[in-house]
Formats: structure tokens, sequence, C-alpha cells
């Protein structure tokens, strides 16, 4: 499955706060089987979420931050805009928050959260009061960690898919002796990827694939021929 | 200045590595008064970063990543593909590279990094061997968070502008409460944005503009009236 995520946020765009949940999202997507093919930051603004959802073409678009209260939180309406779709004060929703409107009453607030595009699947909040939702192949959870985090879990199973296998292989030869080579590999083995991550003293080889066997065969050779490049 | 960022990296795509280069990033556009627009983190891929490039409208794009030698190295295709410019070696990124065409000779890997789109003003890597460059509106850097820090602050300041005062109030009341109070605000003061970010015990409201005497003032009034509802 190829997912694509949208983190709404000016916070993360002034450099405030780390895009923690992009990482946790990256990490379980892939644990998942699923490809995470790019991740955007977009601040909040409805134009701005609007014209990043409709430029992404995925299976799945996922879209975390800007379900709260106040008047910064616009993911919902980004969301309604990029759809052409209407808002539409949601029942579920409503259902979701009934202890929140047990004890505030059906205040603006409530409402304002609760008021979906229409058509939207509603995921209750179970550890705060925002819900999330689903409406056609985009996914909007809140941006708050533990109740991201929380959601997710509930609708992991929409993103599984055929799992890719990674093996690494770390050589202390520099990256610029040994580009043939990853280029003879790159060439001979096209089901696999091999990407090449250069640290202080060391370059870091991944090689990924949805076959075992071919992954662990480049493995092999890169080990087997390195050696070279290494004493030299 | 209005500055967008793309970060090149299936790594971070797939989780294994923060991406602590935009956070740094964003800091540092912060503190020269240039607003960050958004964030991308696309594949190592040619049309990807391509197609990102041509759909971002900001006076700068900076691109992090992808100029190594290894075949996953594709930044430099992907920014002359989205400026439609040809490739060509580069004779400022030659002599910036002096030292490694001494110890190595003009090896493929070298051509490999100083082959630039046309028209490009280099930048010497003074940490690492890749050079970045500066193409039209379009400024690359590494990856390495070394190299890309050295290379950030020797053109720091085509980024200068005027900067933003930030002020934040932190409040103990519930962020459903204080909505419309913060409403109240934002309509008002229109030069000045206030988010509003929810803790778990606590909400931090960020008051940013570009005159101190205004975000003050909102300040003050929020601090003011605040009480009531922590009280309550």
């Amino acid at each position: 499955m190829r997912v694509a995520l949208i983190t709404v946020g000016d916070e993360i765009l002034s450099g405030d706060i780390e895009n923690t949940n992009a990482t946790w999202i990256a990490r379980k997507l892939k644990e998942l089987g699923s490809s995470l093919i790019k991740i955007s930051v977009v601040p909040d603004d409805v134009e701005m979420i609007a014209e990043e959802i409709r430029s992404i073409e995925a299976d799945y678009i996922i879209v975390t931050g800007g379900l709260g209260t106040t008047p910064d939180d616009v993911t919902r309406e980004g969301v309604a805009k990029a759809l052409n779709l209407e808002m539409r004060l949601n029942q579920e929703a409503l259902e979701c928050m009934k202890k929140y409107i047990e004890k505030y009453g059906l205040s603006e607030q409530i409402k304002k959260m609760a008021t979906l595009p229409e058509g939207s699947k509603v995921i209750c909040n179970r550890v705060g009061a925002a819900p999330g939702f689903i409406v056609q192949n985009i996914v909007v959870l809140p941006g708050v960690p533990k109740e991201m985090t929380s959601m997710f879990e509930e609708i992991s199973e929409l993103f599984r898919g055929e799992r890719e296998i990674t093996r690494e292989v770390v050589t202390t030869a520099r990256e610029m002796r040994i580009t043939e080579l990853l280029e003879e590999l790159t060439r001979t083995f096209q089901d696999v990827k091999i990407g090449s991550y250069p640290k202080e003293n060391s370059v870091k080889i991944k090689i990924t694939g949805r076959d075992e066997k071919r992954v662990q065969e480049v493995c092999n050779i890169l080990r087997e021929r390195l050696k070279e490049y290494e004493m030299s």
C-alpha cells in the first residue's frame, strides 16, 4: 500500500517541536508492510491543507493535527475543501463525545469538533475529546501523540500489506570507492533496492526487497566484495 | 522571506532516522526572520523530487540530501529536471574538490558530484566532498548534518528578513473553554497570529507578530482574562 502523510502544524514549521508523529507513523507503516511515499508538513491553513491533499496520489493519505477547537484548528475544513464536500454535524461523532456533552452540554466547541466532511466515518477518541475520521481515502487523526497513536492502532489493519525484508551491511570503505560496485548490483538486482548512507567513518548500505533470498544474495555479494575496498 | 524545505531520503520515510535537519533549518530560518511555509520529505527519485520542486511557490526552496556518489543519489538530476536545465560538469565544483582530485584523480565519482544543473553557483563543502549549489531560487545542500549546517551558515544571509516576535502564555484552563476568547482575540488582532497547543494538563498559547507592542497587548489581555477560566 502506498501511503502519504501530511502533518498539519505551525509548531513544527517554526522548529519548536520535532515531528515525532511522522517518525512513529513511518515505523508503523513499515512494520505493517506499507510504503510511506511522502511526508509533508503544512501550516494551519485551509487552502494549503486542501492543496497538499489534492496534489498527492496514494492509496491512503494520513493527515494529523488541527482537530481541536481553537481558531487555528482548520484541518476538518481543509479536508472538506480538498474533496469538495459539505461540512455536516456528524451524529456518530456526537455519540463518541457523549461524556463531554453530559458534562458541558452541546457547546459550540463540541459542535465544532463533531462537524466533519459529509460521509465521514468516525474514529472515536478514547484518550481525548476530538474524534478522528476517514473520508474516501483520507484518514484524519489528532496531533496530540497519545491520541494519535491510540487511534492509529485501532485502524492499523487498513495499512496491512506484503512486508518488505531489509538487511544492512556496514563498511569502512569510503562511499566514493564503492559506487561502481553498488551501481553494478543495482543493475543486476532490479527487484532489490540498495540505499547507501554515509556516516562519519563508515557507510551503511540498506538492502530492501520482497524476496528474502534475493536480499540475502545481495548481502552476501556485498560482504565478499567489500573486503578488498576495506583492506586497501 | 517565504522558504520551503524539501528533504530527500528514503531513510526518513522508513522511520529509520528523525528529520533532524528539518528541525535545525526551521529554527535557523526563524532566527533569521524568514518563514518556513512547508516541509516535504520525498524519496530518492528524480521524478518525485522534480514534481515537488515544481509544485512549490516560495521565495527560496532549500533541498537537502542525495548529493553523494551512489546510484540512489539523484537530487542533482531532480533539480535539473524541475527547472528544465541540462546537467554540466561544473568547473567551480571541480575547483572545490581539488584535494580529492589530487588524491583520487578525476574519478567517475568526482565527476558525478561536480555535474550540476547548468548555471549553478557552487557552495564548497569544507567538511565533506560533495559540493552544494544554488540555481535560480533553489538552494541544494548535502544531507549529512555536519556538512549541511556548515554550508547553511555560509549562505545564511540569503534568508535574513524582518524578525517576528513570539510570546507564550501557558494556562491550566481547558482548551475547549477558552476557544471563544481566542476567537475574539484572533478577530480583533488581525496582525497577530494566535496558536493554541494543548498539552496533558495545560494549554500553551503562542502569540506571534512583527509589532512587539501588539503582541504584548494580546499577552496582557490573555493573562488577565484567563484567570476566570483557571479559577472556575
